[in-house]
């Protein structure tokens, strides 16, 4: 499956949990804490993922980056979803930065600190 | 253009800038810094994340959450890139758990907290 | 110089730099930035106490944990100044829990998650 | 009670939990399980006292900044005593900047991007 049907599939996953019951799932129950709560879990993975990284970075073993990297993505596909928002507007957003502009552009400029 | 051609298209340009001088570009410096500052800035822009996500739940403005959650993922793909890793793995694990298991089992039994 | 000392002084010296010109120290540049980009410091040093903390673990070398803690303390007091708060009422709850209760009464449960 | 007061005799029940079963108490467990463990919750607690300090920001109320800041110091000071350190050296580095350099130094110094 390409990547662009699951970031599609799962958005349209998450979309249709908004309506439902609580205990219904995992997501329900996120959607229903609210916001906060889905931003500590944005700010959590983040965590989880540098740690497993640098771990990685020793181990030489990156299936725990893998899986925490999933996890961060995850839970920004749940904040983009409770705000409304899709994730083709990152992607597109990351397409215009490749193609024209933002880290692309810095990209061709001399390193600077950021 | 499709997302999984952004984001394929993304990882060869990270990988393409790895042999590259330190002040060539943008990422080539962030490579030359190392692991940490790679990681620093994945932690930076999940914190920029959350602050937009706030600030958008009252402005209902979500330019700026599109924009940092494109700058979190950007910088979650360097990371994965200075691993030797590729997004799809990322994406397969999502697809996997989509599919099968992980927060898509989670989603089907009742809440618990996590 | 006790740590009393040294906590209240601090917070005497953000306190007075408020009505600074915002080109006329760091923190009064803070301050003018306003409470994103102080908030944003906050989880900077965060991650970076994290990130030194994990090399910590390895060398054996903790220089750099003491200056990130110090640094992420600091921009919590910037913080607590920001919102017209003192230290005093953080060190008063870490005493009341202490004391009394919060970690101090998790402390003499059983564990749980948390 | 003054805040060295507060804070040594913190550190010193930290230090006097590094001994005891997993199961007695919630530092213990948190020992128990780890550096990585005890960093999650650094990053964590230093998530959602940025989300507090949002929403004091709008509703006036600090308790909340206040009790999450008391959680955020209480993990640096379990993760201080993982590393075998105390936090008079993060007391003595604020100090040593506060008199001398560091932020000092930067608050008499024009401003610049940091």
């Amino acid at each position: 499956m390409s990547s662009s049907d699951t970031l599609t599939r799962l958005a349209e996953v998450l979309e249709s949990r908004k309506g439902a019951a609580p205990d219904s799932s995992y997501v329900a129950s996120l959607y229903h804490k609210g916001l906060n709560k889905i931003l500590e879990k944005v700010g959590e993975e983040s965590v989880e993922t540098i740690l497993a990284a640098k771990d990685a970075a020793i181990s030489g073993d990156n299936s725990d980056v893998i899986y925490e990297t999933a996890d961060l993505w995850f839970h920004s596909l749940v904040m983009l979803a409770a705000l409304g928002q899709h994730p083709q507007a990152v992607l597109d957003e990351l397409d215009r930065r490749f193609g024209l502009s933002g880290h692309a552009e810095k990209a061709a400029r001399p390193t600077t600190s950021d």
